[in-house]
């Protein structure tokens, strides 16, 4: 099995939870206490993962909100990367694409220098944008099929050979999933289209974004994205993150992540497994 | 006129050139001298660009080539930029998209903390991927049209509504363009396309890329691409940066860069106005 698959699967059933946590830690958006320390930002993220560490199965940080703090926000990442146990998996959100000798740098970013166990990418220039991060051994990426905003319906619906583009995009990422390093990025905002990706996909995991503050329907989305026997990972930052904005926002957090667990396991149909509760000290 | 365009059409009069030069400067590329300086990469792009200022109408550094460096990468890549002299427009070559509260956030990096006058996005989340580029006064943004890879034939020649995808783009890129501050990656590696998209794109800028070590057609890319009055960059990376290894690769990279602004303007039926030659000192 995949490396960040056999610690995904491993990270879901000792938590209970399919929720991945986004680490889109706006700056702007901090708790106001936070911006008289040294690097307001990791100590944010660091605050975040040690209140909701035990209680979901996955990271997100977004480079966006890294890059946007310039040479200092790339450190303040590889900080924040520390402060998560080496069980839990990081999937950094990229959205990379660009041709071969240029991807492959990005993947020497992502996987050498950051550290990553997983990267989200953009197939729109196809086959040979993706590769160079296939050959990292123990690597995985989430390739964009469908996504929760409202540009969506730009270009993702466009039928071609009676089929929406979201679906070619299916239907090549499995032919190049020899490996099985390879899942999707699956947008709730429309659930019937996960029931219908999960349909083709096979138990190809998924990152579903747009359940939290992007307001797709999380039961359809649970109850569709794990048919099949199929993995879920289901992405909610700001949802969690910036619940609350005063000193107690850690708390916030975590409070909020219990109830998107409480909520998608209610689906799921089964408890959070005591286990999880034993070592959530 | 866009700002952007305005010291685009300026830099191409007074240097009598077509050509970006894309600063993609792999570390492991590097002349083996370098290596013991104390950053390398600015040390190679400083002479780089010396040598080409005053025969090239941009530059396009590639964001991937420094985020493989880590923290330090940025920084070096800020140091280049001061070295790129003012009216000389500076494109950075992102490829980024994201929905909107993270594509503001690429925004601020590329254009407050790097002071790109231009920047390249990927289409495929659509308009509000797009949209927090655009909100910058005096920017520009390329969108991937067509590109000049290999992987190109994945999905952008995909046929809907009687059109192959990358038309799609071209045709919402055109309704986009209320403030004249977009533009088109449009590759090579197909000259029919480039006259293709003209003649629906009217004026607009294209980047072109593909010409250089990639292979394509420069001839019909100029002859195509400069129809119906329009405005192209022809990026050449590796064909001109990394065309001598040795401690005169700065030199090398000069006469690179003449001999392809000569076949150019061969194409284009003029010589390089002797205004150039004059400042090109």
């Amino acid at each position: 099995m995949n490396a960040f698959v056999d610690k995904l699967v491993q990270a879901q059933q000792r938590t209970g939870s399919l929720v991945c946590v986004g680490l889109d830690s706006d700056y702007d958006k901090l708790p106001k206490h936070l911006l008289k320390t040294e690097d307001p930002v990791y100590e944010f993220n660091k605050q975040i993962i040690a209140a909701t560490k035990d209680h979901c199965c996955a990271y997100k940080p977004n480079l966006a909100f890294y890059e946007a703090l310039g040479p200092r926000g790339w450190e303040t990442l590889k900080h924040t990367i520390l402060e998560i146990p080496e069980e839990i998996p990081i999937i950094i959100d990229a959205k990379r694409g660009d041709i071969g000798n240029t991807a492959a740098k990005y993947a020497e970013a992502i996987f050498d220098d950051l550290e990553a166990d997983a990267v989200t990418l953009n197939p729109y220039m196809g086959f040979d944008s993706i590769e160079p991060f296939l050959k990292y051994e123990n690597c995985f990426a989430f390739i964009l099929a469908l996504t929760s905003n409202e540009g969506a319906r730009d270009f993702q619906y466009l039928e071609s050979m009676g089929k929406p583009l979201y679906m070619h995009i299916v239907d090549k990422v499995k032919q190049w999933n020899d490996d099985e390093n390879l899942g999707l990025v699956v947008g709730a905002s429309d659930a019937e289209q996960i029931k219908q990706i999960r349909d083709k996909a096979g138990k190809m995991p998924f990152l579903v974004p747009g359940v939290g503050a992007q307001g797709g329907d999380l039961a359809k989305a649970v109850e569709y994205g794990t048919a099949n026997d199929g993995m879920i990972l289901l992405n909610i930052s700001r949802g969690i993150i910036f619940t609350s904005k005063d000193e107690k926002f850690a708390e916030g957090a975590a409070q909020s992540l219990a109830r998107y667990n409480e909520r998608i396991n209610q689906v799921r149909g089964e408890a959070v497994p005591a286990v999880a509760a034993e070592e959530g000290e």
